[in-house]
């Protein structure tokens, strides 16, 4: 079973917070409102644009990305948690991490 | 006797939790807020463009979608409590449900 | 006397309840605010476009349409009240219903 | 003395009400919400579309029409107590007001 | 020295409440929230259409006009007091006005 | 050391209080929300229009404006109070005042 | 490990408060909602214009510039804190302060 997101959603798992303290982005557990990391699982066909037609998004599956810590809408699917949110929602990709996970 | 949803809206029946729970996508009752899962009944003819065209939208009926817990207008037809909301009111389209359901 | 609602509203007369528990929607009086019926009695000349076009309404008079319960403006025309609304506040229209009362 | 309404914005004389309980719209005085009628002095220009081109107002001098009772900004013209609103502000026109009011 | 209105503004000398009683308008005391009368001193080069281009405004100096109690913002040039408002902010031009004075 | 205002921001610097006593302008200091005086020091390259294209500013270094007196944030460059703003923010310029100085 | 803004958005290093005493730009403690300087690190692919195409931003990496104290969201990067922000919260660019510096 997978999950189509709509039009500029994306579908997001989030990323551990032990995974990160090595790898890079540090989140503190005081720093509440810190933007958090996450992996992207699915994309959506695109944004609708004002004449109708579809802007595909910016966003691959597999990337890393930083959203804010009360973005999006929590979605269980086949028993694991994710996120739903917009593109927009999205801060940015972190790009090399997987290189540096695994270093 | 049926109802045609107009424009960017759609009729969608709420799936019962019970089914829910063996197919994937399980949704505790303690968790008020999070996303309800239903069927598309009928979509609306499309979405008013700016220059006062038609966008045909992109759900189908039979597809299983996701929507926020608050979503939507209740109505009932031919005795049926069923949904109406916008399409951008829909999360995602969960793909492949009827395969899981019939595992 | 006629009323020509302008632009993209829409000239509605409310629906009986009696005349709606056999006809196939029902709403209980305890539902609030669940939507109402209605029939449209006239349509504006259209919604006018950004570029000052004019985008002909997808209502005609005569068809059974759900509005929300708060929906419109009351107004007494000939001495019967009716409501005047956008066209976007017409949820979708009840097809087939004068089929389904003469059953 | 005449006054010209600019863009979008139409002149409005108040109807009184004792004229119109004969004619067809009967606004009781308990209804304090309901529109209320009234007859077009003066109309603008014309309202500024988005490329800066002029439509044309869809209402005439003359034209019996009904408004929100809250519409428009009173405006007191060679002694005469008038309102200044804006076409979008018109719920509709009142077609034959004038022969009903002559049988 | 003399005062240019940025874009879409206009500059406007408030007409004394003295000399408005006797040609027309009639602004009581008591109405605190009616439009005051007064005579366009400069126009702006125009407004700035979504394309980046101008469009004209549709008054000129010494146009009598009428706009909301509240409206604009005051200014002191040369020891008079002005005010700048845009021209959104005026309701209309009172036509023949000066002849009226004449009389 | 300089300063690129931003697209369609402008860099002012506020004309002191007794030069304008003289020059025409007068802002007494109990007028408190009356508009102040300045001179544009910079401008921004323009401001971004809708199909992403640039409309250049229709302020120049060098011209005396007004301003709302709460419009724009504070900055000190080289040890001198600025004030950054939008081209919006600005009501209008202040034309021959130079020469009203000089006499 | 690298770090892509999305869109609009850029990735800012806030320049220490001692460092610009100096330089030019003085920012006393005392002055909580005066602009802060800092340095561009990293910029999105591109503003999203209407069309669905891609506007270029105007600021480049290793430019200073000036932002809303309020402004962005503050990640951590490498161990290191900076600032997500849209292009839209720069106020401007401050050009020739590495010369200032050096001096």
């Amino acid at each position: 079973m997978s999950f189509r997101p709509l039009h500029d959603r994306v579908l997001v798992r989030r990323v551990e917070e032990e995974e990160t303290t090595k790898g890079g982005i540090i989140i503190p557990d005081t720093a509440k409102e810190k933007p958090q990391e996450g992996e992207i699982v699915a994309v959506g066909g695109g944004a609708i644009k004002e004449d109708g037609g579809v802007r595909p998004l910016d966003l691959k599956p597999g990337e890393r990305v930083l959203f804010g810590k009360w973005s999006g809408t929590e979605v269980t699917i086949d028993g694991e948690e994710l996120l739903i949110m917009k593109e927009s929602d999205i801060l940015g990709v972190i790009e090399g991490s997987k290189a540096a996970k695994a270093a």
